[in-house]
């Protein structure tokens, strides 16, 4: 069509954003939180200039656009800067989860062809251990050894790199259930938008007047897009890097915090605290909670204090927002009980994501709140194709099948009827049942091996791992405890082995794990809190 | 650079905004009240079928995407099915403010090469006087007389023409002070970016949960973004074809409004009969006011009665939101007048808009709430070039003139501080100090003439004529307003007309306006009653 007048061109980059919240809400803080307990400042405005001159640091050591530039940190303001950093010089962030073992580290930043690793000072022992297999990874930064001194020898007299705004900006690895991780590569547009919908009074509800505190790390799903969305709105980021709940718990008083987020087993460990010690939610007026389903009993636990809960699902293929909590129109005609109800559910799309559900056999199933099926998702900050693959990740119209199974209700909201099939979900972070059963036919002796998730009062869910031996054979559990431990992390270790003559199967051979939960519905970890620690 | 992954490709289209309302608050209402205070009923679901309809029912009279497709027409359901029935096909709404006057009229549809016009009854009279003036419009369609038939004939079995998110979908023409009126050609993209950014905490504050009732015309600047920005929260619609107070204040309290929006005109109309009545505000949470400076007692009113006041400030070429005022960082620390003061400002820009004040030589002013300067803006829903002009309307750098001068505070704010050079402002509609004066100087025996805006208790402004006589001369009052009374619509006469010896000229030779506005400082019209209403 020929363009007979026009609106502006506007590239839809991140750098916006920072640029944004620079030049509007220059002076509004940024707090970190130390593991040591310390507390450090900066604001808005500083961490821009801090980003220039990062910009400039990694140009000086011949770092390019599209090149991509790794973190392996927890939240705070140097590791807010070297987002904005990395992207603004043109690279692509490369998030990586320090909790993933040995291997896939290996692997990831290998095939991320990482050429900066910028680590804090607490995984230096993984950074030692890995660095003669990490081949691609030139230069190593210790964000308190090295990073202010680094990027401080520069003026910040930088203007961002320009260019398409569906260029990648960001890369984070998904530990799925079959095969090696897989990375998706954030695009400056899918991210801008996602921005975008998160503020909004339905989605994250966040203004300038926000004081924001994601208890996610910045390596999970991008800590849910906070990054992005808290420069749009010019709100103080309140950023700790330790999830102790009596360190949150002074900084929710000390600085305020309006709204937070985080998983499950997060809220448990603040709701135990805060019952324990007497310590209250001070300014807290809202809590976005996702990962894994929240338990009924927090959800009133939030709401007899006032604070408003809103109860999210995504993934890291969703950037990572694919639906969210939030009253409807008729919220003021339900009943308390039909309020909690609502807000157990995984709330609705945010405009821009479309959800469906199908049968087996691909069928669309009705929003009738009794079918389930696996949940698809589409929409501007979902994947199409993964880093460096040849296929497309989605179908011809766009549909991506999330891997977990839900019922869409005649108001919109979804529910995850079987969470992920597979997936052991254990404190917000996902265990792979395929990768545990793998490690353990590896073992002597060792048929056949199923992990499924038991539900822990704790970490949501925990693995068991239910074995087969070999005929004529026995085998010693804290032996195979023990070679498992060499194999998979330490966090991933099933917490108790059970024995049994036989798994069930389903017609075409395959491992049936829907019987094997049903067999196990009942079934309680005798030691619970005896389990490996995961921090 | 080569892409190794991606996210999903999902254009900006704004057809995808109803489509979200029909599929996720397919039920949620539309209410219309009409002229004659008859109410009716519809949903997003009903719009979105009868958009269906209607593209359908253009395409069976030979309309092409591209083509422009008028209307002329009060806010109602009708009026909205039509904006999407009209971009469904492909096709460029174009809204015509029917309170322009005839040359205008004539001069807008014949330029914008309407194929198309959807008019109200009440307009038939203007329609059947320029009817043969009009050269472009094929199809004539009565909103009450033929329009439910019309689409009725379809089964809304269709789908969305789709195409390039920077495809047109709108015209609105701006009657500025010089020239021509000159169209913005509203783009998919800008237009739903602009959503986005509306339905934001810090801007219209809108969710599912919310029921705006716009009190600005969907011809003004369109109804300054409310029907994009609704179907994205699914909020409830509430649309008056009449501005009558008790009318309004009806809708208010039956419709349970929580959100509206209208110049300061309107609101004075509304406070007049709330304080005559006794009528209240129901269940109203939040005003946006824009079109002129809000009144301080205004704002207070509201503020006694437990009101947000959000100050806007925008324009046609602007989509139009170009500031707002939402509470920041440090409201709660700041004194009732400091709030006061902050309210009374126009506001802040929202991410995506940029603001400078620059001076004469068009040096770049500081922020420091003491410098005034002409207000530049940009952003990717300002414009870029009017409609089949030959030169861009902003400068290389995308900087857009808006021709108002103001202030930009430390804070943010942005402050009009002389609205707008020329231009009188009367019940949020544009006057032309320049039309009425050419006009004024066809008259015999008129050596010059300026017009200027004098305040007005209840429309903020209106024309004061100014008139220097030839020599030798004499005008008689009455007949230069007679004669005027042919060349500029009835709203635009001047309250008043004076005679001077001479007027103020800058050093240029240029008429000093602002020399007279000064001069004229303390004028008052004798019977500000009498004055000819707009209604």
């Amino acid at each position: 069509m020929m363009r007979l007048g026009a609106m502006q061109d506007w590239p839809l980059r991140v750098m916006r954003l920072v640029d944004h919240a620079e030049r509007e809400h220059g002076s509004r803080e940024i707090v970190t939180a130390w593991a040591d307990g310390s507390i450090t400042r900066t604001s808005w405005g500083e961490v821009a200039r801090d980003a220039r001159r990062m910009a400039q640091a990694l140009e000086a050591i011949g770092i390019k656009p599209g090149d991509r530039v790794a973190t392996l940190a927890m939240n705070h303001a140097a590791h807010l800067t070297a987002w904005y950093g990395a992207i603004g010089m043109g690279g692509v962030l490369h998030t990586i989860n320090p909790r993933l073992f040995d291997d896939q580290l290996v692997y990831i930043a290998n095939h991320a062809e990482d050429r900066v690793l910028i680590y804090d000072r607490a995984f230096s022992p993984l950074v030692e251990r890995l660095k003669p297999q990490w081949t691609t990874i030139e230069r190593f930064i210790c964000v308190e050894d090295e990073f202010a001194d680094w990027i401080g020898a520069y003026a910040g007299n930088y203007v961002w790199h320009e260019g398409d705004e569906r260029d990648p900006c960001g890369l984070c690895y998904t530990s799925g259930t079959t095969g090696n991780p897989k990375g998706v590569l954030y695009e400056h547009r899918s991210a801008l938008l996602h921005a975008l919908a998160e503020v909004a009074p339905d989605c994250f509800n966040l203004s300038a007047r926000s004081v924001v505190m994601p208890i996610v790390p910045m390596f999970h799903a991008n800590a849910w897009g906070i990054p992005w969305a808290a420069p749009l709105t010019g709100c103080k980021l309140v950023l700790s890097a330790d999830y102790r709940p009596a360190q949150l718990s002074d900084l929710f008083r000390d600085e305020k915090v309006s709204h937070s987020a985080g998983v499950p087993t997060v809220w448990l460990g603040m709701i135990e605290h805060i019952e324990r010690t007497g310590d209250g939610l001070a300014d807290l007026q809202s809590v976005t909670i996702g990962g894994s389903a929240a338990p009924r009993a927090m959800v009133e636990w939030f709401r007899k204090r006032g604070v408003h809960v809103g109860h999210a699902w995504g993934m890291t293929e969703t950037s990572p927002i694919g639906s969210m909590g939030a009253p409807p129109a008729n919220w003021d005609d339900m009943t308390d009980e039909e309020q909690v109800d609502f807000i157990c559910r995984q709330g609705r799309v945010p405009f821009g994501i479309e959800m469906r559900i199908v049968d087996e056999g691909g069928a669309v199933l009705p929003r009738d709140g009794k079918h389930s099926g696996d949940l698809q998702v589409r929409g501007p900050w979902v994947v199409r194709r993964y880093f460096k693959e040849d296929a497309d990740a989605a179908d011809s119209d766009n549909w991506f099948d999330t891997g977990d199974v839900a019922a869409l209700h005649p108001d919109g909201t979804m529910q995850i009827t079987d969470r992920s099939k597979d997936v052991i979900k254990s404190g917000g972070e996902w265990i792979s049942s395929i990768e545990l059963e793998n490690a353990a036919v590896g073992f002597d002796g060792v048929a056949e091996a199923a992990a499924i998730g038991i539900a822990h009062p704790k970490w949501d869910e925990r693995p068991l791992l239910v074995v087969v031996c070999r005929d004529g054979c026995t085998v010693d559990r804290d032996e195979l405890r023990q070679f498992l431990s060499t194999q998979v992390a330490k966090w991933w270790l099933p917490d108790a082995i059970e024995f049994v003559d036989e798994l069930p199967h389903t017609a075409t051979g395959k491992l049936s794990k829907k019987t094997l939960r049903e067999r196990f519905k009942d079934y309680r970890f005798a030691g619970a809190e005896a389990m490996v620690g995961r921090d």
